[in-house]
């Protein structure tokens, strides 16, 4: 007996009337289940000694009605926001009330009953005076401080009154069906009254066949079905962790800062030492090489007297089991002298607390663009961080070699390399002495490009010290609590356009919460500034970003990269001009759309621009304008459930902007047998790399690609690896084995001249035995790259991935709760290398970025403190939450010229095309906001949650429960 | 109290009349240590209750003298043939024998007196008479059955007479020293009663400075300490067995034939299962993929119902500990049809059982030379095997990675690639998913070349069954049972020569004992071929090849591989033509050196020999001439020790006879610190190899070798490897490295030509950020390779190493034992990569080959059993052994233009110079035979062990000791 206040099943309960049957070893009693039961939070009657014997449920009476409400952030397997049950009984044959119980979870550290208010309604006609007498009164009753744990407090208020409306109409509807009602629920009504069932999603998968003629053997192009899949759907597949245990290995732990902003006045470790099977505990002091690492050299392994957020490393435990570590280590007592924390964008920004450099990037004359628009408007969005929320959280094993401080380290990192030198940095030994091998990952996301060496490094220093195998997979929760995520962005906007919808003029400020180092933030904040204008045509333009500090982890790179913020920062000021001039959304962008040949702000002219053409696409498979109209047609006819379309366009700069990451090798061996043992310079993490890669190394050998195997990512067969990001792995790491083919083909070619009826193995074994070398080194530069900011020249991408969306949504206007009805995605991946992948990452991404628009939601605490840090409370995508009708085509007879085999990225590109969800919410909410006569540009925050959704939808009930005024109190939780 | 019958000190107690003080709980008793005491074969009167209190030695009186003697295989840490103490009474101022006790170990299964012999003496006067009476006596009552355990029966039978002419001689000086003897010993004889003392071995070497000028960087040509002495030295050096344990590993032991050929009726595993922590038990139906396996593809991973070796695999035990596996595989019962085997090689030649094909080398005109020559002559000579005697045995961890069928291993041998296409074929996968991973090897000399896999594909198969870990390292016996050795050789040969010593024809037939299975046999074989002449133009030649077939374990690769058996014969004809004529065999050697452009017999002309070379700087500094006469004239002042003198020659072709082995390759990676990581596809195996290529890296690059690391070889780095062996690996890899390294360096040159003052890590850091690739894999194939035996042509070899070494030995003719006195080895190694660890090499190698040629035997059972099995009964060289004075020189200014750096291979060509230690002892032989009359040419088999010097040296004490007819009896062990 939890107790929970939000309970699900105590509210519905309490209504009902249910009695308990207590039992202790003497005697047995029964207790009602009323507002008397719950005596505190997570306290009721029941003794310690007593058990619950039964729980009696009363039959329900004939002119009785009972329902139930819940209101979560996502629809599946989610804990309340609030949840209500309602149970009212009529005098017999009237709408009289003679009963009524109103009981709720989420409202006040116990489940409770609306009791005053339900006082008042006795007696009273079940109609539209009952309604606002109860809605008044429930606003009343029901209330919350505004530092209510959970936060939320205005939407919780609300939902009390959404939810008795809802109530309210469906006894209405109940009565009629009974017979007994006078009054009619009207037509426009009736949707609120609805029961959410959820559907099976469907989809479609739209690709260009190979060509005919193409060889069985040449897999390129078809939908090869990624390597691992079935190892990973059968739990077959080995990760890190799974990698047997060492008889001497030891378990790490980290001793993480509890404080956001902190000087460290001392630690004691001495009950820590005497816990059960702990061998030692780490600080600074314990790092042979340097205390100093990081990206940009601005962070420490360990702690040095000062943290700057919480989850800091401070130190780290280590001890024969992972149970003995977290022991200990929660043994281990901290003073801090507390500092005053920077949290928020907004607080930093009041603080003047940015990173250097500030970055501007502009084109054209934005005084001439201003004067020359017709209008301007001004605006602003919040756009929330995201946790990668990996399957596989960070996991190292360090084992030491024994001799010249080798060390061999598997590490889920999406940077071998990286890994490598800022182990052997730590070690104080070159990076010939570090061998980092990975398998595989279970997800990355970015939050394994350059964060895992947090990680790494720590347990490394643990096993060189001890000379014993080390390792660490962080819990769910250190994870989210130490890594850092997406960076959340601020934008500010001013924009000038035309009576058309033509923007003319643009400038966009960009705030990044980057937390407590630099890490990428600057490579970010530059993606972000080159996504700024997403995929229109701005003439006249500036662009400036600043990396907030504050005393969060810091904030690192996350598939897009800075993109989709900057992108979703240009989709509400698109938006922003439509609602102004009341044209719709969609004629805006079409209107500002990028033509062939026209130059980006930062000077690359476009070609092989495909917008025009996704956009067509995606408007005729989605049927674009029957939508529009049986959209208009449903919000004309229902007042609580609104309908939303959004076609939202995106075009994606494919290159490290950073020049000299874009290089990638790769090693491919032939052995005697013909077989093939590949590598190279990208990692796998899930997103099927290396079936890409062994796709065209089979085609380039001329080889059924089951005679070729990729075993891992290694620092010792290929150096120098560039992280596998920026979606360029396929492209960068596929030329690399292409040219490493080329060059074995080449010299097999003899044996083939001299031997053409021969199988492979024959002119394997001749060339072998004539001594012609069969391994190869291949490599890859990406021609032609090199922005620089100081003179806005120079190309920044090789090229772009275009794709088009088109979503449509309904929102349940009273509870803020949506449904993906319908998302039509037409993607631009060049030819295809693997259709089946291409659309898995457009689906996954596309779904990765619906949570971030609409779904997750990290709250930190004023003073900094990580809220949300499993999966309870952060909520990812679930399989509800899939649009029912998910429908992906890429693009036909789209060729590109600058990467492998014609093909194009993929891996972060169609993220953002979720912002068409979020857009057609936004749809959605104008059509509400209308009912209630506001019309006109509104900010929307992302995500796009129901609390926010409920908000937006501005209407009596709202209007019943104003938010407390900011600054009188301190909320549970802040927008970072 | 082990009363083992050669015990040393039972036969001191013995002859001393100790009395022994035993006790009870109850009583205590005194016993006398006489012929009473030992009941049998370790038994004696003690009773199992009674413990021993004390040992009463007595004093020995005034008249009385006391000697002991003991005679074993090696002087140091070795267990006795025959130990022996006397004791002699004289009645007071005479030198009538009063009492005489003669103690014998080693003569019958316990420590017995000669009481018969006693007897006889007792009254008598200590004089010739009394000594003729004791051999005879005791030539009689010492007398072992011809079939005794330990066999040399004649040679232990001799002993008895020559200790105790040891002991007579001994007692007349000292009765003279005492003022009664009349009779003196006559100075000829003294050295025959010295004492043995030890004495520490010098020695001295000499080579080449570098010019002067060069870089103190490059330490190319510097006697650079190998990279890993210290660790070795400390025992800090990382073994395979080293490796931590898995906490789930599993321990596996073989399950061996205990009969050298027979069919398997029945094996029964119910009582091995039993066992406590077995986990299975495997059999050639567990092998999922080829159970052939093997070089030549005629052999088994599990034996398939035939055994065809004592020691053949037939299945294994996998239990959870060594103890506990090793204590199944005893529990398994096999229930054998024994069939007759074929062990040694001349039951082979009687049975025809050859392996395909009977090479012939042949050159001249083999009729004609004979025609032309001025005298014929016969002979033969079997050289023994020899065990690898490696520190570390086979070993192999087998590491599955859960997916694909990958499997990691790590092993110690000499053929990483060999192993991964072994174990892959067993396992029925593809190469590609077999990774082989070797640090180091302590030790390899060739057994790890091809037989390693003996063991890998077993534990592969366990691992690969059970999803788990699985390791064995062999115990001693274990890997001395299982794996063969060196070849054991029979050479008959007919030469026919001038009255100048010149060698005019040669018809050779060489017998190799292979073993059951073919293995490397034949390309050992040709080796011996192309070695048949050593050093000497013959220029009417034929030499034919026979491969025995034998029920013995198959026989493998050993430093050398054939070359030194087939040396071994040449100089045991040139000794016989030296004798013959009675000449000085250095005269006749050095007629027939071979000089610049003479063709060898497979008509390959020879370039840059420098034979002549370094044969006088070989007589120059050993000072042959006037050690000459000092032998000479110690033999002539000495009768009972001798003096022997002998210069040999060697010359060894650097290549693989397989041509296609005559490639390597290499992988560099420069990392962005500047720290350069290298592999090549050679192995560490204590020669040095990864230090020389660490030198031949850091001249190419020109960078401190301090910068350079080389971890491991591996398959996955480098593929298709030849096996580190021929003495071609630092040939071969050493062009690879540098090609690869050279790769780089031209990479490197624009950013050196920019910034000619930067430092490297300044270029590397500035061709990184440009993007150029860092990672080279390097190349290697020996130009114009290609022997053909249709032809006889083509080149065979690349180049050849010359040396020349002077020994100089002393024997005790009576006892066989000799001492090592002064070596001197001119050596040409090229410009030595390494001084130091070329001069290790050449040390290393002469002193492996002292063994082979002067002390391991590895003892069979006419049956086939092994009855060698560790280092309590094969006795490989001791401290003692190293010559009093060992010289060894690297041939000044002789650049060999065909491998790397003008260096020419080491690793095998110093191994035969040990037969001038053989070729000595012969001459001392010689000179002992000369003073029983006897001259001209005699056969001395190898090795030149105690026993046969003794009984080669003929004398009135061997001519008492007639061996027994052969064919008579079955002896305890037979020449394979």
């Amino acid at each position: 007996m939890t107790a929970s206040p939000i309970s699900d099943l105590n509210p519905v309960f309490m209504a009902a009337g249910c009695k308990l049957t207590l039992m202790d070893k003497d005697t047995s009693r029964e207790v009602q289940m009323d507002d008397s039961f719950f005596t505190g939070y997570r306290k009721t009657v029941v003794r310690p000694q007593e058990i619950l014997v039964s729980v009696h449920i009363p039959y329900s009476k004939k002119f009785q009605f009972v329902s139930a409400f819940k209101q979560s952030p996502r629809r599946e397997d989610d804990i309340s926001i609030v949840t209500t049950a309602m149970s009212v009984t009529f005098a017999p044959g009237t709408e009289v009330v003679e009963d009524i119980r109103l009981s709720y979870g989420g409202m006040a550290p116990t489940t409770v009953l609306a009791k005053k208010t339900a006082n008042k309604l006795l007696g009273r006609q079940w109609g539209e005076e009952l309604l606002q007498e109860a809605c008044l009164s429930l606003a009343e009753e029901m209330t919350l401080d505004p530092s209510a744990p959970g936060g939320m407090v205005t939407y919780r208020r609300t939902l009390t009154l959404s939810l008795f409306y809802k109530f309210f109409l469906t006894v209405l509807q109940k009565l009629r069906l009974q017979g007994v009602g006078t009054q009619e629920v009207s037509s426009d009504c009736v949707s609120a009254t609805e029961v959410y069932q959820p559907e099976t999603p469907s989809g479609i998968q739209i690709y260009q066949a190979v060509p005919e003629g193409q060889s069985q053997d040449d897999v390129v192009g078809r939908p090869m079905m990624h390597l691992s899949a079935l190892k990973q759907a059968t739990g077959e597949a080995v990760y890190c962790d799974d990698i047997p245990l060492y008889e001497n290995e030891l378990y790490l732990v980290l001793i993480t800062s509890t404080k956001a902003h902190a000087r460290i006045l001392s630690v004691d470790v001495s009950a820590a030492k005497r816990c059960p099977g702990v061998v030692c505990c780490l600080f600074a002091d314990d790092v042979p090489g340097s205390n100093i690492t990081g990206v940009k050299q601005d962070e420490t392994v360990f702690a040095d007297g000062q943290v700057s957020c919480v989850g800091h490393i401070i130190g780290a435990v280590v001890a024969d089991t992972q149970v003995h570590a977290q022991r200990a280590a929660k043994a281990v007592k901290i003073q801090y002298e507390e500092l005053q924390p920077i949290v928020t964008i907004q607080e930093a920004i009041a603080a003047r607390s940015f990173y250097e450099p500030i970055r501007t990037l502009q084109s054209g004359d934005l005084e001439a663009g201003f004067k020359q628009a017709q209008h301007t408007l001004e605006g602003e969005i919040h756009i929330g961080g995201q946790e990668h929320f990996y399957l596989e959280t960070y996991v190292t094993l360090a084992v030491p070699r024994g001799e010249d401080g080798e060390m061999e380290l598997f590490v889920s990192t999406q940077s071998p390399s990286d890994s490598q030198c800022i182990v052997a940095q730590a070690l104080g030994v070159p990076a010939n002495r570090v061998l980092v091998r990975v398998k595989r990952m279970g997800g990355g996301f970015g939050g394994k490009e350059s964060r895992t060496t947090a990680l790494s490094t720590v347990v490394a220093v643990a096993a060189n010290k001890l000379k014993r195998p080390v390792r660490c997979m962080l819990d769910r929760d250190e994870d989210m609590l130490i890594t850092g995520g997406r960076h959340p962005f601020y934008g500010k906007y001013k924009v000038g356009f035309l009576n058309s919808g033509k923007v003319v003029a643009l400038d966009v400020s960009l705030y990044s919460n980057a937390g407590n180092s630099t890490d990428l933030s600057l490579a970010i904040m530059e993606r972000a500034l080159f996504h700024m204008e997403n995929s229109y045509s701005i003439p006249n333009i500036r662009g400036q970003g600043f990396m907030c500090r504050t005393n969060l982890p810091s904030n690192t790179a996350f598939r897009g990269f800075g993109g989709p913020q900057g992108m979703m920062v240009a989709e509400s000021w698109i938006t922003d001009v439509a609602h102004s001039l009341g044209r719709s959304a969609e004629e805006v962008r079409r209107l500002n759309l990028y033509v062939e040949g026209e130059p980006t702000p930062y000077n690359q002219v476009l070609h092989g621009v495909t917008l025009d053409r996704c956009w067509d696409e995606c408007l005729s498979r989605s049927g674009y304008e029957q939508r529009r109209a049986a959209v208009d047609l449903h919000n004309r006819q229902n007042r609580w459930t609104k309908r939303g379309l959004s076609v939202v366009p995106t075009k994606f700069g494919i290159s490290f902007t950073a020049t000299f990451l874009n290089q990638a090798g790769a090693l491919v061996h032939i052995y005697k047998d013909g077989s093939v043992l590949m590598t190279h310079g990208g990692t796998e993490m899930g997103q099927g790399l290396h079936t890409k890669m062994v796709q065209v190394a089979s085609r380039v050998l001329g080889i059924p690609s089951s005679k070729i195997h990729i075993s891992e990512t290694s620092t010792n067969t290929v150096a120098n690896t560039s992280p596998t990001a920026a979606s360029a792995s396929s492209d960068l790491n596929g030329a690399a084995v292409c040219n490493a083919c080329e060059i074995l083909l080449k010299r097999l070619e003899p044996f083939k001249t001299k031997n053409p009826r021969g199988s492979w193995e024959d002119w394997v074994k001749a060339a072998y035995f004539e001594r012609v070398n069969l391994s190869a080194n291949g490599f890859f530069k990406t021609p032609d790259l090199g922005y620089s900011f100081d003179t806005n020249s120079g190309r920044a991408f090789n090229y772009f991935s275009y794709g088009v969306a088109c979503s449509e949504v309904e929102i349940d206007c009273l509870t803020g709760a949506h449904k993906n009805l319908k998302t039509t995605i037409v993607m631009d991946v060049g030819l295809s290398l693997n259709p089946a992948i291409d659309i898995g990452q457009v689906e996954g991404g596309f779904m990765q970025g619906l949570g971030l628009f609409t779904l997750e939601e990290l709250h930190y605490s004023p003073q900094g403190v990580l809220l949300t840090r499993g999966p309870g409370s952060y909520k990812i995508p679930a399989f509800g939450d899939i649009p029912k009708q998910l429908t992906v085509s890429l693009l036909r007879d789209a060729p590109n010229d600058k990467a492998i085999f014609a093909s194009k990225a993929v891996g972060e590109p169609p993220l953002f095309l979720a912002s068409s969800i979020f857009y057609a919410i936004k749809d959605a909410i104008m059509a509400a906001r209308a009912e209630s006569g506001i019309t006109g540009p509104f900010r929307l925050d992302s995500p796009a949650s129901a609390e926010r959704i409920r908000i937006a939808c501005s209407d009596r009930f709202t209007k019943l429960c104003p938010p407390a005024e900011p600054g009188t109190f301190r909320p549970w939780s802040v927008q970072v």
